[in-house]
């Protein structure tokens, strides 16, 4: 068990014709699990009006299993590195069966949207990685 | 209050530039509606392998106010007009105020998916048609 | 023949588990077609930048055909009505075959981004309407 | 210069309310590029009529450079690596000053759509990994 998770249902829209989630759709689906795990803490919005940008510098995904429309699918999110301007966060795809589907990572480096240079991790930030 | 809410949030990947939710994006949502309010009687996927198709021959949306990045909003679902062989779906998008910030229509041809001919609506959507 | 044509070909992301284009991507590929026909005049960049939006307060499709994996598709763009304050275009999506495979129509709103209020159209939409 | 360039502009649906390309449509703009090398030699259309399967199996992308609104990108496609049942192509993002806004790569497997078993490249295949 993680200390977040997200759950969600392959849509539709999501899927491809070959039956299967589009690729880059899990991107989607892991930064929707990042935006619900700021939730408590903050909002992305809230983030913006704060002039930090937390933009995500490198993302990569492994795909296992093919995940199929109407499957429920349950994102572990966990924290894999915290350095004094940046972060890595991992997305564990778990299927109905429990299995792996996909895992994903995605750095984000955090940086003033005026200067576009790295700054410190913000406080509220700092709280919400403590809880992973 | 209407038989099935569907409850979301707007995440980052639905806003642009301008800073509100494409407007695309709108009828995206509005079929994860409809995808949550078929899941009890059956999914999309159950559906495909019966051979029939639900394709959506009309859509159409009206927007009244921005949706924004973290904003809640509440889709309600209302069956508008039921015919033999289709059926038209509303959708209304309320925000944290209450306020619709838009609605939206589809209609839905029902059809077998190897003669792509108009088939009476099956005995399960008529059964999750009847609790709208 | 109209007097803007967008060339276009169906990509994998666009279609779905059913086999063809996902419904809400439609009115992505016509805002595609209406970017396109912009440039020439402005770009949507550059209108951000002068403080008006031109907001889609409505927006409707039919589907006729069903446009598949790699089809190649072309938008003829056309103006159905200009007033004051907005305006109406419509896209014919047709297909190799010279069929309509779909049509779309969006209703534009011209408004000052700051008190969200209606303004005339500007003079460098006058124009590229003009050429419609 | 490499064999394989595909050109195209950021729209509106790909930005967020950040201003710039949201993450995840790095890797649509990567496959619409795949897309586009196949075209001359297959179509994915055609791939999928012959129960082969080239799934990515692992996709990865630095982001470099903020991708804006409007702007003009070239997607430099480029093989890394061959393997007997696998290929790892990389796509360099390359905007209007010439710099590498982002670069990406995805691996690809190629499996028999029945058996979900790795096969050989296929000839086609072979030869549009070639001109690469």
């Amino acid at each position: 068990m993680t200390a977040w998770n997200y759950k969600t249902t392959i849509r539709l829209h999501q899927t491809d014709a070959a039956g299967v989630i589009f690729y880059a759709d899990l991107f989607v689906m892991a930064h929707e699990c990042y935006e619900s795990w700021l939730e408590p803490v903050t909002s992305l919005a809230g983030i913006l009006e704060q002039n930090i940008l937390v933009p995500i510098v490198h993302a990569e995904a492994d795909y296992k299993l093919p995940m199929r429309l109407s499957e429920r699918i349950t994102i572990e999110l966990s924290l894999i590195k915290k350095q004094t301007t940046s972060f890595i966060l991992q997305y564990r795809f778990v299927n109905a069966e429990g299995l792996a589907a996909a895992t994903a990572q995605t750095v984000h480096a955090v940086i003033d949207s005026q200067t576009r240079k790295p700054i410190p991790i913000p406080a509220f930030l700092e709280k919400a990685l403590a809880s992973l």
